[in-house]
This record gives structure tokens, sequence and C-alpha cells, in this order.
């Protein structure tokens, strides 16, 4: 068994700049029905076409009037007028209303020509086809004009916004159908190593199940893409390359797991750069030593170290912000907030940055690391802590800034506790 | 035009009580593929039908050694051992190894039978077949031992846990190809009205385009749910209620839009109550006032008002806490964290609570609000105050209860600014 070791290991933040640099945010877009575009980022900076809504309507159930003929009413001394016809949502009042008349009102509906104010329904007495109004109207009283929503030209969505509830309905409001979203990018995941059997298939002796398969697919659906996963590729140079270059030719990045590292079996640092421009191999980093990335002409190859909680910590810091850009999700990749460690301590590393997996739970952050190898070592994280080289160990109920990760992978906010607001 | 009063209303604390108290948990289940499963709701417990790993294995590259073969190895006199063999991760050494044997093997093969202790690659020198190690290796050295990650029958997943990567990856690991996940519950939206078109559809004078099921199949999304929507129902009685008892046979809950007042040509307040127990009419809160519900056999229905900042504002408050217990969602259904109010003022109703909607900018709340029958009045809202009746005003500068929402309708951590932490 031959070994290289690792050459210069580059710092953690120059990694993670080299590939947010060498990353192209997605230029593919397509039309997302409105009702199923939530949480899509918008392709196009949308305005409305036209006034929303498009004519003056009532704003709450009454009597449409000319605020001229109520000018002096009062409670002692109310104004009579004649109901002549009726409103309700969809419906037009044919003629314009001459002086002395009112018109029946539904909230929502269309104000008739020649009335501008609406008197509130509980607040006049009706008797057969007329009404007796207690105070004078004003002109636009319980009215919303048109454009009062939107005016015509007034941006509903942003280009690059996050699509919410009320912006999908302001699309809505204005009668399209779809809006125009950034595609979700394609990520491949391509596991390799002769000892991995996909679940679900038989086991042998020496073999473990795949299941970096699962953790990235769900890293990259929390960061907005589609995964495309590949079952294991055996560990054979040619048909690594190619799984590798189709996997390329058919998603916007790749990320490759196992046989990341420096050994004669391990493949991606011989393969990559037949595939792409290395950029680097090997990470100043603990976990997540072994990985490195190659810039192809069609996109991004990461090759991630295959032990399941070095290839997971490794999504937290280096592959999300990643992804983050490609899928131009806005907002930082993390947000740092220094809480108290809750129990244990973390033992920075004399020589690498070491990447502590952190949950939080009563605003108190607790480690959730026993070692690379178990995927047990990230059970519950909701973020990490990144030790500097040879930095001094952090104990229980000291602070340590903990960066924590965005929704849906970051803690609830109702786990922060009192170290909020 | 006939328009009856409300009847008594019902405080916005009884309205949610009462509906949590009527809904039912979604009891479906379904086999969900691990690579599908993220942010899923597990139905059963999970626990590990076997020891992962399953044989003991190298946590580093290296020699599998037999310790007592070392006891006297120093720097100085290192002991010399013979390689005689070798394990990549998914071989298996043949024989057992014997004294002053040392077999090469990489980080996750199998450990030979014999050997117990792994010598780092890096700390010896190896020329031809020998090796000289310079240092005693204990048994358990570099070495994970079988059920490391998991011992059989270690819980990987709870009932009811929300499943993230590191779940998916333990229950891969596993060998399992799905996960039981509680089926996401499906919820009808039925907007009706005369007045409604279809966005897409042509529009007529006096008819706005439908809105709300745009924003309200953003909700059910957010809260895990499937929306399926239905067309606009013109305002006839008995086409109403047949599409709304269509709609409970086919989904887990029923929203209805729109026609939830007491005027006339409101049709929910009459249609509800054949086909459940009528729950309430009439909520004492500003916007939202027009909102009933039913509790039929075969699940909820709600009848939520038209105006889409008062249908989205009820949706915040009552509709997501509904959707979160139906879908089986942990956590509480918003979170409370005061903060000081970045501008404007926000008026308390003298009678009624009044729900304010904020978005949350630099640890700063704003009200979106201008008016309950524009989209508008919601766009970017994140979270809610609720003022109580006759409340004294909050003005710019002074602090407001935000009930921040869960992820991803609720404000991300870091527009909290520095009051975190």
């Amino acid at each position: 068994m031959e070994m290289r070791a690792f050459g210069h290991l580059r710092s953690v933040t120059w990694a993670r700049r080299c590939l947010l640099g060498a990353v192209r945010p997605i230029s593919r877009t397509e039309a997302v029905p409105v009702e199923a575009a939530f949480g899509r980022v918008a392709a196009s900076t949308l305005r409305a076409p036209r006034p929303v809504p498009s004519f003056a309507r009532a704003t709450w159930d009454g009597y449409a009037v000319r605020p001229r003929d109520t000018l002096r009413a009062s409670a002692r001394s109310p104004v009579r007028l004649r109901v002549v016809g009726e409103v309700f949502a969809e419906q037009r009042f044919a003629r314009t209303v001459g002086p002395g008349e009112a018109v029946a009102i539904a909230t929502g509906g269309a104000m008739p020509r020649g009335a501008s104010g609406v008197v509130i329904f509980e607040e006049v007495r009706r008797a057969g086809t007329k009404i007796d109004v207690p105070h004078p109207v004003r002109p636009g009283d319980r009215v919303a004009p048109p454009g009062d929503d939107f005016p015509r030209g007034a941006r509903l969505v942003a280009r690059g916004a996050v699509l919410d509830p009320a912006a999908l309905g302001a699309v809505a409001a204005t009668g399209r159908r779809t809006v125009p979203c950034f595609a979700r990018p394609v990520v491949a995941v391509v596991p390799n190593g002769n000892e991995l059997v996909a679940p679900g298939g038989p086991s042998r002796p020496g073999a473990i199940y795949e299941s970096n398969n699962a953790t990235l697919s769900a890293v990259v659906a929390a960061y907005g893409g589609i995964p495309r996963l590949y079952p294991p590729v055996p560990d054979e140079p040619e048909v690594l390359r190619r799984t590798l270059a189709e996997a390329l030719r058919r998603s916007d990045i790749v990320l490759a797991t196992g046989g990341s590292s420096v050994g004669e079996h391990d493949l991606l640092p011989r393969v990559l750069p037949q595939l792409g421009r290395l950029l680097f191999h090997g990470i100043a980093v603990r976990p997540g030593k072994p990985t490195l990335a190659a810039a192809a002409d069609r996109g991004l190859l990461l090759g991630l170290p295959g032990h399941p909680s070095s290839c997971l910590a490794n999504s937290f810091w280096l592959v999300g912000p990643v992804l983050q850009r490609l899928a131009r999700r806005p907002g930082p990749p993390w947000t740092d907030v220094a809480v108290r460690l809750g129990a244990g301590e973390l033992e920075a590393s004399p020589t690498l940055t070491t990447v502590v997996p952190l949950c939080l739970r009563g605003g108190r952050a607790y480690s959730t690391y026993h070692g690379s190898s178990s995927i047990s070592s990230m059970a519950g994280a909701q973020g990490f802590a990144l030790l500097p080289p040879g930095g001094r160990p952090v104990r229980a109920g000291q602070r340590v800034v903990g960066h924590w990760l965005p929704a849906p992978l970051g803690p609830p906010l109702a786990a922060f506790g009192s170290s909020l607001g």
C-alpha cells in the first residue's frame, strides 16, 4: 500500500473563498406556477401591469352615497336617502347615483359612478327602501381607490428575492399564473468505494452501507437544490472518471464522496484533475482534511471524505455556502451567536482548525461529536464552532461562538432560550 | 341587502384553543425513501437492527498489528514487523495475524483476526516488506469496535422527530432504504365568490383575481402540508356545499375563503353548519373577525375572510398552529421575542384584539400593515404582535412582543441583529 503525504494544506477560509469564487450562480430560469413557488428565488423583478384593484371598491358592507348629500347629517337630524340598487362583489351598478340616492354595497364591491363614500351598514337605520344617515360621509370614506393595493408599475417581487406568501398573493392578484424563478440547481452526488453497498441491497462481509447519499441529499434539499444520486462506483479509475464526467454533464455541481485522501486506493485525486483544474487537495481542518476540488468548464467538482461525519461536517462550512451561492439563496451562510457551552469540553487540534458540530438547547451549545467515522457524531447538529489551531480548550460554562446554520438546518428560534431579545 | 350582526365574538385565544382541540393529528403513514425524507416527521422509532459497523475497523491508514509484539518498541529501538498482506476497505485478510506480522490497512478496513491495534502509516519506517514500529501500540488504538457508531438496538430516529441529515445518514447506514413517516396532510383550499377569477383567466369588470389560493398554498407548504386548490366557487349555496363536502372527503382539513361574514351573500355561515357542528362564527380580532369553523366527522372546516390580508393574518395566529398540529410538526407555533418598534405606531382597537403583521430587520420590528383589503399589507411579514383591546399604542422605539413564526415563514436569525446571544 502506498501513500503520499498531503502537500500544502489550505485554510478553511481560503478553501471556502476559493470555491465561492469558482462557483457560478445558476442562470437557468423557469416559469413556476404561483401556487408552487413558495420559497423559490425570483428570476425577474415583477411589476403590476395595471392597478390593483382596477376600480374603486368599498372596504366595508354598507351604502355607497354622494358625500354632498350628507353634509348636514347628524344623529338628531339624519339625512334620508333612497336605496336604488345594490352591488355585490361582482356586480356593477348600471347608472350614475343621483341626488338623494344610495346604493347598498358589499365589501369589495365596485363603487357606483357618482358615489364616492360608504356609510357602514350598522350605522344607518333602514326602513323599506329608505335609510337614515346619521353623520356626514366624506369622499373616500370606506373606499379603496383604484391601485390602492398596487398602483400600476408597483414592484410585486424583486429579482433574487425568496418568494413568500404575500408576494405570491400579490402576483396572483395581478392575474399572473406563473412566476419566473431561477431553476433549482441539480446537484450530483457520486459515492465511490468497493466497500460500499447501497441501502436496501444485500450486505457483504467487510462492506458498509453507503450513507453519504442520504445526508447530502438532505443538505442539497435544504439549500434548494435537486439531488441527483448515483449508486456507489467501484474503485476503478476509468469507471469513476466516466461516471463523474457524465454527472458533470447532467448537473450544475458534482459532489463526489470517498477516496479523497492520499492512499493508493483514493481515486479522486487522480481522477478529478482529468476533468478540470485542481483547485486544492487537503484542508487544514479536522474532521474533513481529505477534501479536494476541481473547476471544469461545465461546473465544479468537489471531492469529499467518505467518513460520514467528515462529509457532513464539510457540508456545514464548505458545501452549504457553495450550494447557497449556486442556488442564489440570499442571506449569510450562517449566523454567529456566542452562547455558553452546556457540557463537556471542546479541544482544539494543535495544527488544524477544529470543526465542532453543535446543537443548541435552552440557549446552550452542546457538541454532538465523537469521531469522524460515526454519523451519530452529527446527530442533531444545527451549527458548528471553528476552533483555531492551537487554541485553548473551551470548557462547560464558557462562551463559544456558534455558527448557526440557516433554516431548515439550523436551530429553531426557541432553542436560543433567554439569549434572545 | 340583508345583514345580521355577529353574535358573541370569541377571543383569539379561545378560538385557537378550540380548533387545536378539534383537529386530529394525522395518522396515515407512508414509507418515504431515505433520500427524500429530509424534514419529514418520523412515524416510528427506528432502532439499529445490528451493530454499525458490524466489524472492528481501522480509523486511520496504517498497519494492523498485535499489540503484544510492540510492547518494547521505542524510537531508539523500534520493533521490526513483517507486512504479510493488506486490507483495503472492502477486503478481508484471510487468516489470523501471527507473531511478528503486520497487515497494511486502509481507513475503514476490517481489522484482521489476531490484530487489535493500528499504527499510523506516517509513524513507521518501511523498507520492502518490513516496517519499524517506533512505539508500543495498545489494543484498540486507531480501531473502532463493532457497534461504535450504533450498538444493536440504538435509537436512530425517534417517533415524531423531524428527520435531519444525520438521522437519515444513520438510517441509511443500517441498510434501510425507506423511513416510516407521517403522511403530509392534504389541505383543501376552496375560494368562493362570484367576483373571483382564477389567475391566468380573462378579467371582467368588477371582478378580481383570486389570490388566497396562492397565499394559503404557501402557508400550507410551510407547515408540511399538500395544498389541494379549488377554482373559485360561484355564490350558489348548493354548489358550495357540494364542493366543500367533496373537499372534506378528499382532504384532511378544508380552508374555505370568502363569504365568511354576516351579509346576505356570505354563504359559509349557511353552508358550514350543513357539513358539521359549528364551533364559532366571529372572532374579536382585527383583521380577521369574519371567521368561522365547523367540526365534521371527517375533519375540520375553516371559513376564512376573503380579504387577502385578513386571510393571511389569520393564517399566522390561527391556521398555522392548526396545520402544525395536524402535520405533527413539533415545537411552539411561534417564539416570543420582545424587540423595539423601528418606526411608526401600532394602534390597538378599542374592542378587538389587533393583529399587527411584523417584519424584523436589524433587531427592530416594523409593521407591514395598511388595511385588510391589500395583500401588500402583509409583504415581508415574518411574525405578528397581538395588541389587546383598548391597549395603549406602541410607538417607535418602544418594545413590542413579536410572535415570530417558525421557519420557513419566520425571520432569519440574522434579522435579530444584536438582540441575539
